[in-house]
């Protein structure tokens, strides 16, 4: 059995929105927001351990101007129909555009080596992914099922108040949408509309005979968590009607522990091949000094987790870090 | 007996120059350059390892402007009649001076609480540490010996060519010399002086009779590489002619394990309380793109070493990287 003891927390220190993906080759990959904000970094490692230790390569960083030279946001690596690809939000400045929120589109880049550690000139640019609505949006993440490629990301509504809703779409290719935009969730219930009204970060995982979309809501501040959809696998994913929302976060700050503003989560699944795992950020304090953006303190940690008798997922609390309990093993 | 596979390596990504204390709380304290190089922060842990997954604070962060603005580089930590002390350098911008170098000089803050962790107002400025030679300075380290504290690091000499030598002078306190500087060293083997002619990034460690200061040489890409003084501990330590320096490296690349420019080291001792650490950062390509300086994948590693049969350090080769061999312990 994989206890929550078997893994070192934080995992890995100043990445934000953290994702990892077990690839067929055996190595966990990972990527994150990098504190900078400058480019996409990925390492790889056989254990979710060694991605502590991993030596990161850079495969893709910021122009120097236009739509891509700021603030590159929650990198997501993929590998579908055979080849390579990124997901991740960039913007023209570090500033609000008209409607006061950042800027942000999301774009792709793509590998077609089998390599993705090869370095930045294995990877190619395949522009911004285009929802048909020119507004604040990011953290895309795709996943197949079915034999259909979805992707589903967070987008500004100027009719809708907040900063971001949930929408998704079914892909013509890994860079190309093929069915228009559909709204699945937005902020509405009094833990998404703390400081901002957000729901962005969403993450898929399949379990039996559903699939469960978890999201992060309100300000990245303690008052950030996840809250969670389901629908079942045989449902239309492009009906909103096929999704039933939670009106309570499951996953939120521990304050005791001092684990503040757990989200951005993704999923993998353990060394032994099955225990499925929750990947996330988290600070561990509250009394931060200027723009929380620029605070580098948001750790990625992991920690395993089961499902309920109904077929619903408990993610329990935020591990409380543990590095300092583990014994020296000389 | 802690062998090189007792530690994960690298130990911290992207984390250069590195430093390690191990305080009598018995924490292990660990700073370096950040690759933003926009502030200094620390993190503790009960073991090295422990270090690798430690959560930093930010306890100073660069001005906006003026002398301690810029490349904030090489903080180390000291606890020095009890009180905890950083020494660091800062330039006033990212260009170089009229003498084509980068501008540091050398500041040192102190933090009076028995916690260093406590953030940024546990802090105060010391302001700068005044050589009586207004030049590029850098990579202070301190040491007390004899009842007695000296401060060692690198400086440029208008008259001497290159970037910088290695100095010692007496402390009147720990952010005041007493004496003036003597040099120690200069470059001037072959080995000190590829690319750039430099001695930086001093380190002093005692063993048995002598004390021991090991440097780092020549520009900081495959070529930089450690050198080597030595002085009994009964000589007059401001005195240039007690120390006797090494004629080739004690420390350098290995190119088939593309271990890359090792050097910029500290000294720490392993979790037995005896075993000799070496601590120093490494790169793993040479393929840098743009400016090596804002590449970030300078990673910390750490390794023991022994003494040889006349009492002078073998450091043997840059471990290879080993976070992919080390079994999943499941």
């Amino acid at each position: 059995m994989v206890t929550c003891d078997r893994y070192i927390n934080p995992l890995i220190v100043q990445r934000a929105d953290p994702f990892i993906y077990k690839h067929e080759d055996g190595y966990y990959y990972f990527t994150a927001s990098v504190p900078a904000y400058d480019r996409i970094e990925i390492r790889r490692a056989r254990t979710l351990e060694g991605l502590a230790h991993a030596a990161p390569r850079t495969v893709w960083r910021k122009h120097d101007q236009g739509s891509m030279s700021q603030l590159i946001w929650a990198p997501e690596i993929h590998y579908i129909q055979g080849s390579w690809y990124i997901y991740f939000a960039a913007a023209p400045s570090t500033g609000p555009g008209p409607d006061g929120l950042f800027q942000h589109r999301m774009f792709c880049i793509a590998c077609e080596s089998q390599n993705p550690m090869a370095g930045e000139d294995a990877w190619e640019e395949k522009g911004q992914i285009q929802t048909g609505l020119d507004t604040f949006s990011l953290d895309a993440t795709v996943f197949e099922h079915a034999n259909r490629l979805y992707y589903v990301w967070a987008q500004k509504d100027p009719q809708i108040k907040g900063n971001s809703n949930l929408y998704i779409a079914e892909m013509a290719n890994p860079w190309t949408l093929k069915t228009q935009p559909v709204m699945l969730s937005k902020p509405e219930f009094d833990w998404e509309t703390q400081g901002f009204w957000v729901n962005e970060g969403p993450a898929v995982i399949r379990h039996q005979e559903h699939l469960f979309m978890t999201y992060s809501a309100s300000a990245t501040d303690a008052h950030y968590c996840m809250g969670m959809l389901k629908a079942s696998v045989d449902a239309d994913l492009l009906d909103p009607a096929s999704w039933t929302k939670w009106d309570h976060p499951v996953f939120q700050s521990d304050m005791a522990e001092k684990q503040y503003g757990p989200g951005h989560n993704s999923f993998t699944i353990a060394e032994d091949g099955h225990t499925d795992m929750l990947v996330y950020h988290c600070r561990d304090y509250t009394d931060i000094k200027g723009d929380p953006l620029f605070d580098p303190n948001r750790h990625t940690k992991i920690q395993p987790f089961t499902w309920d008798a109904a077929g619903n997922p408990d993610f329990g609390k935020p591990v409380p870090y543990n590095y300092n309990s583990t014994p020296a093993a000389m």
